[in-house]
């Protein structure tokens, strides 16, 4: 196709952790391995890019991790790479390790990086991997799945003592800008409410369903709260005080990041992953692998950060439907 | 819009059952009343039906069921609803209970019986209910997701033991004429290889990469067989007479079909719940409430019998290619 | 052996619900409709005593809920039964109903309850149940297993993303006055410092000992704290400060409460269960049924009231050792 | 003491594996390293220790497995370490590596090697550790708790189906001589019946049974079968041709080898891995180190030989009374 062979690709994993980004490893390993390329794993992100933390990636350095929460790469923040000498450097180092494409899981700041690199001249991929699910123009980011199955099986325990205690729970999880696990959890958990950030609300209004449907003979009630929309413990202040009601707050952090990966995100990192590696054989550069209604596609970047992922407005309403 | 309102809709549940189908009919249930709809829960499916084996569902009878596998509307096969006679029957049954709608969770044979009812004066609204995920014209069905999930629990978990023993393990999925389940369990488990009854295969072939993988280093393998394709047990001995290696056999059998729905099942089946309510109230009939690139949409009866839903070459492909 | 044959026993669970409450109600009832007796269950607990919410329990009412966290009995705090006043109210509401034995699952507070009831005339057993097990004079209470259990998922989670990250988590689990949780899952979750109410602690030991383990390679660590012993939020923010490690904390909360019991727990709440029925049988009174190395017993309340589970010194020294 | 100070010991796991021999080889390593010693992993078993297949065991190859199911040193089955030439070549292995204390976790034929290298001068301490629970003289064996766990979650997901196709379910769990698993699985499974080789039955009681259930309402049935009591399909088979009930079989296999090991397990493992290399230090050897009533103990092989774990009466009468 007069695309220049490519010999030599790197992968790194960058930003919050996000579980099926090892099973995205796996398939740049052996998808690569497979078309006859050699494989660096590149460690701590763009932090290892910097300080050369290269190994390389034979087929049994991948072995049995497809179920493996976090990542075997580890992932870092780096500042330095945010700075232009940070990037030239970084290129440098991929340069004298005779890397010509680079895989990057990650979420929107570790896009940014790698479009530096790619204007530099390596050829990179990105692959959107972040539990969040705010990194638009695809169907979904590697992650997302697990978080929201992680929060429902948490919502599931604490109904089973909402129910024997006739208590209204508060529980908040991770969004700090997306309300999409919120809104997932919430539908699936069966929530009475949801707040997220992208929509305004009045806990005023929480307070008066609360109150409707204890007039109905509710004896429980779960409020699903994104930790950018409003933090628990004061929307469980505001409930106990306003309503009397006996309320507790449970949030969720950090167990959201881990776990094995759902089969969700097994196959879509698995998919992504090994469609990273063809991008990259193919000479496309600069651009994130991903689904588009089921479809394999490359994003260019600069249409990623251009877009958006909003909540869609059928699901809020849905919510609101279903928690009559 | 000239339709004719309705007042009284009617759900059941038919056929093999799928986790999720609890979160569909707390859907339907919570939706109709939402829009002042009365609703009634016929039990054991098509058999129910003739039977008269109805029962109101007020608001509290869907209560903490979403997260419950399995139907609390049971299922069960019924020949009698296969013949004219026991249509008209039924039909006449509905009428008499004053039951205009009717939203039936199941498949491909489900969904003729609601035809029937269709084409004798009943809105009939069905929504696709088979871990098998053979209905097509949709992105999927209810119960797939979390069949899969289940399925990959349970590879992980001999993966831990095949690895430790360093043997070979064939597992035996579910799906008689369809290999979505063992597809995706195989692709999401990280197997060597995978059987599935839509695509031809020679168990030499099979023998000959366990072989090629063993002179490379690997010290385990796992296969994944669709019930459809293959006898696990066969497989087994077969791998064990032509090389030699420890192999073991698991059947996974019925824990598949059970089981908390995954989120994906449970936002999947609240959406077309409460779509399939909406249908009924539009004067929708005669369709299955699906989606379509993440869509709601009606797709008539007839299309759905003559679509089948194939594994993506694309699946089948990647398979093949992380298993090196 | 001239014991006053019982025809009737009532059944009710109280304080803070424990997963394996619904298994051992189960076993009541079943015993007891065994051998001929009929039994009543009392709602809410004391409250429910109190109001006379009883419901006769055939043998269908406790199908399928061995595996059900909660309980199906429902709980609540009474301060009424706390008074004499209450109490003969409640022996009353017994006589009235012609319930001569009563069973109680609960903790301290419960058998208190328990105790006078006894002294007024109605047999009555109490059934150890607390997530804390910190109800003495037995080898274990029902839902200690199960919460340990969910403490170490929870961890294990956690163990993912700290691995990725390089980071030091801090876990709060639940025990206010006992760390037997803390301990356990400590242990069982590879923690680095488990801190417990029981055991005095300075918080520059668990920084020093966190700066040794860096210095010896270590790339994350976990820290298990009881909520008796000190609040998390203030464990991780003294961490960062004496370290600059990055450190995130997450208190668990109540979904320790919650979830399908553990096989050892709806084991031992089947057998207290169903031995609870026997000693009211026997005539015995005022006690708890309960195991001592592994041997069903009753306990006298006094006994139990005077005795208290310290954690193991051995575990302590253990979780000690290993943290190296 | 008088006790010749030891500087190295050597750890190996044999038998079919168990969850939870992983924490106890790393409680096994890191008690050594606290105390001074070096440790030399052995892989494979009895099988790599004729290989020599030896390696260093600092605290970083004990890193994030106490969570992980398997058994990172691997296992293997060795016919030659049976005869006498096997064993003194062990024997030499060890001396030439300078390894003076062996810890084996295994079973019965495990303890018997280890017996052997005891004799010859090595000191000796065995682990129990074996899911089916058969080594006695001990209050429980590794692994047990957490296979039990993971049949009831089976049970469970087959109980969902059940309960909604009113059916009859054959669950053939492992056990070939010993039915601890299939009684504790089948209790807190809450099986109609339970069949395990230790106790006499005949199928037509079993028959009796479901059908006395059939006739008082019951709509569903779970029998659990250990797999040395009788084939699960047969039993299927039989229940169908004597009762006409529709009745499906699941075998369990070997996923209830695998998975990540209990809280029970990971203290049971991390309590005996520690108290075995001190029982080495102490100069103890020929011994399994074990917990009788809860206390750490020491018993001689000999007496484990001559011990036998039996299913206990009183749980046996327990799952006749629960399943009425």
């Amino acid at each position: 196709m007069g695309v220049m062979a490519i010999r030599k690709i790197g992968v790194l994993t960058s930003g919050g952790d996000a579980p099926g980004m090892n099973a995205g490893v796996r398939a740049v390993v052996r998808t690569a391995i497979y078309h006859g390329l050699e494989v660096v794993g590149i460690r701590r992100g763009y932090a290892g890019l910097l300080d050369g933390d290269f190994r390389p990636m034979p087929l049994e350095s991948v072995g049995d991790i497809i179920q493996r929460g976090g990542t075997c790469l580890y992932t870092a923040r780096c500042l330095e790479f945010m700075t232009e000498e940070g990037q030239q450097r970084g290129y440098q180092r991929l340069q004298d390790a005779g890397i010509e494409g680079l895989v990057v899981f990650g979420g929107d700041g570790s896009f940014h990086g790698a479009q530096k690199l790619h204007e530099l001249g390596i050829r990179t991929i990105g692959v959107p991997s972040t539990i969040d699910n705010d990194i638009g123009a695809c169907d979904a980011n590697i992650g997302f799945d697990t978080a929201v199955q992680t929060a429902i099986q948490a919502i599931d325990k604490i109904r089973d003592t909402a129910t024997s205690h006739e208590r209204t729970y508060v529980i908040e999880v991770m969004g700090r800008s997306a309300g999409h696990i919120a809104l997932a959890a919430g539908l699936a958990g069966g929530a009475e409410s949801v707040l997220i950030p992208e929509v305004p609300y009045k806990l005023e209004d929480v307070v008066a369903k609360l109150q409707r449907g204890v007039a109905r003979g509710k004896k429980h009630s779960i409020i699903v709260v994104a930790e950018g929309a409003a933090h628990g413990v004061e929307v469980g202040r505001y409930i106990e005080e306003h309503t009397g009601f006996d309320t507790r707050v449970t949030v969720l952090g950090h167990v959201q990041r881990g776990g094995a990966p759902s089969a969700v995100d097994r196959v879509l990192a698995s998919r992504l992953g090994a469609y990273a590696v063809e991008l990259c054989m193919q000479g496309v550069s600069g651009a994130m692998a991903a689904t588009q209604n089921g479809e394999l596609v490359a994003v260019p970047f600069d249409e990623v950060f251009r877009s958006e992922r909003k909540p869609a407005q059928e699901l809020c309403e849905l919510a609101e439907i279903l928690s009559i």
